[in-house]
C-alpha cells in the first residue's frame, strides 16, 4: 500500500478545546505534490447497548446541539485520559442509566468519520442488568427510555435513529442474538 | 422535550478550512446555567454500497490520514454546495470506481458523531452496475477492490472494517437482501 501513503511535512495546532483538538497539517501526497489535511484529534469514546431480561434496550434521549434537536441513542461517553474502554463503558452506563451489568460482550470498534477525525468508539453489549441511581455530569441532561430490541431494529431500518454508533450497535446485537 | 433544550447565547467562528468549519458557542443549559458547545459544521456526505450481479461489493482502499493507515470503505464523498444527495452518490461512485448503476435504493442517513459534528451521511445501495473509467480528485489516491457481500459482512462482524458508514451500509444491505 506504499503507493497510497501520505507523509506529514508540517503540523499546526489550530484549536485545543474541551472536546475538539484541531490541527492543520501539510503532507506529501503519493504523487510527490503537497496537500493539506485537517484533522481533529479526539480522546476516544465508548457506547453500550444494555438489554434487559425482558428484551428491552435501555436508551437515552439528549439534546444534541449540532442538530438543534433531541436524539435517541444508546448510553455513551468520552474516555478519560488513560481509561480502559470497558471501565469507561461501565462508568457511562451507570452514570446515564443507573444500571450495572453482569455480562459484557465486545461488539467491535467504529471510526465515525475517517477523513478528518481520529475518534474511535468502542461498542459493548451489556446483559444482566440491575438498576440503581443515575449521576450524570453537571452539563448533561437526558431522559432514559426503554424499547423492545425488535422495535429499535425497525426504527434503525426505517431511518428513525440517525445516530451512527446506535445504528451499528443495534444491527450488530440483533445479528448476534439471532433477531 | 423542552426540559432538555439548549439555547445559543453566542457563536464564535474559530476556523474555516477545506473540510472543517469550527465554532465555539456558549449556550443556556436546561438548568439555566451557561455551557460551552464546540461544533463542527460540515457540508454533508454520501456513501454507496455497489453490489454487482455476481454479489460482489465494489469497495475502495484509501490512506486515511487521521489513522496513518489505509482503510477499506465503500465509495463516498462530500456533497458540493446545493448538490442533491443522490446526484452526489452517482458522481462519487463514477469518480472512484468508474461504475454507473441503473437501480438505486435509499438506505437512510447517518449522523456520525452527534455530540460536536453536524455531518449527515446519506447511504445508497446501487445495483445494475456497468463499468467505465475512474476519474478521482487531484489529491485522492485509491485502489478499487471487490469482495463477496457475505465476506464483507463477516469482516464487519469480526471487526476488520472499522469505518462507520461502511459498517452501517453493509449491515443494512445484508438485512434488506435477506443475507
Amino acid at each position: 500500500m506504499n503507493d497510497l501513503m501520505e507523509k506529514t511535512l508540517t503540523s499546526q495546532e489550530i484549536y485545543n478545546g474541551r472536546v475538539v483538538h484541531l490541527f492543520r497539517d501539510t503532507v506529501a501526497l503519493p504523487n510527490g505534490k503537497e496537500g493539506v489535511r485537517e484533522v481533529i484529534r479526539h480522546p476516544g469514546a465508548v457506547c453500550v447497548i444494555p438489554v434487559t431480561e425482558a428484551g428491552d434496550v435501555v436508551m437515552v434521549r439528549q439534546f444534541r446541539y449540532p442538530f438543534s434537536t433531541t436524539l435517541l441513542e444508546i448510553p455513551a461517553g468520552k474516555m478519560e485520559q488513560g481509561e480502559d474502554p470497558l471501565d469507561c463503558a461501565m462508568r457511562e452506563l451507570s452514570e446515564e442509566t443507573g444500571a450495572q451489568a453482569s455480562k459484557w460482550t465486545e461488539l467491535g470498534v467504529v471510526y465515525p468519520s475517517v477523513a478528518y477525525l481520529d475518534e474511535k468508539i468502542y461498542i459493548y453489549l451489556a446483559h444482566g442488568l440491575t438498576f440503581g441511581k443515575t449521576h450524570t455530569d453537571e452539563d448533561e441532561f437526558l431522559h432514559v427510555e426503554k424499547y423492545p430490541l425488535g422495535t429499535v431494529l425497525d426504527m434503525v431500518m426505517e431511518g428513525d435513529i440517525p445516530d451512527g454508533k446506535t445504528q451499528i450497535a443495534i444491527l450488530k446485537a440483533c445479528r448476534l442474538l439471532g433477531l
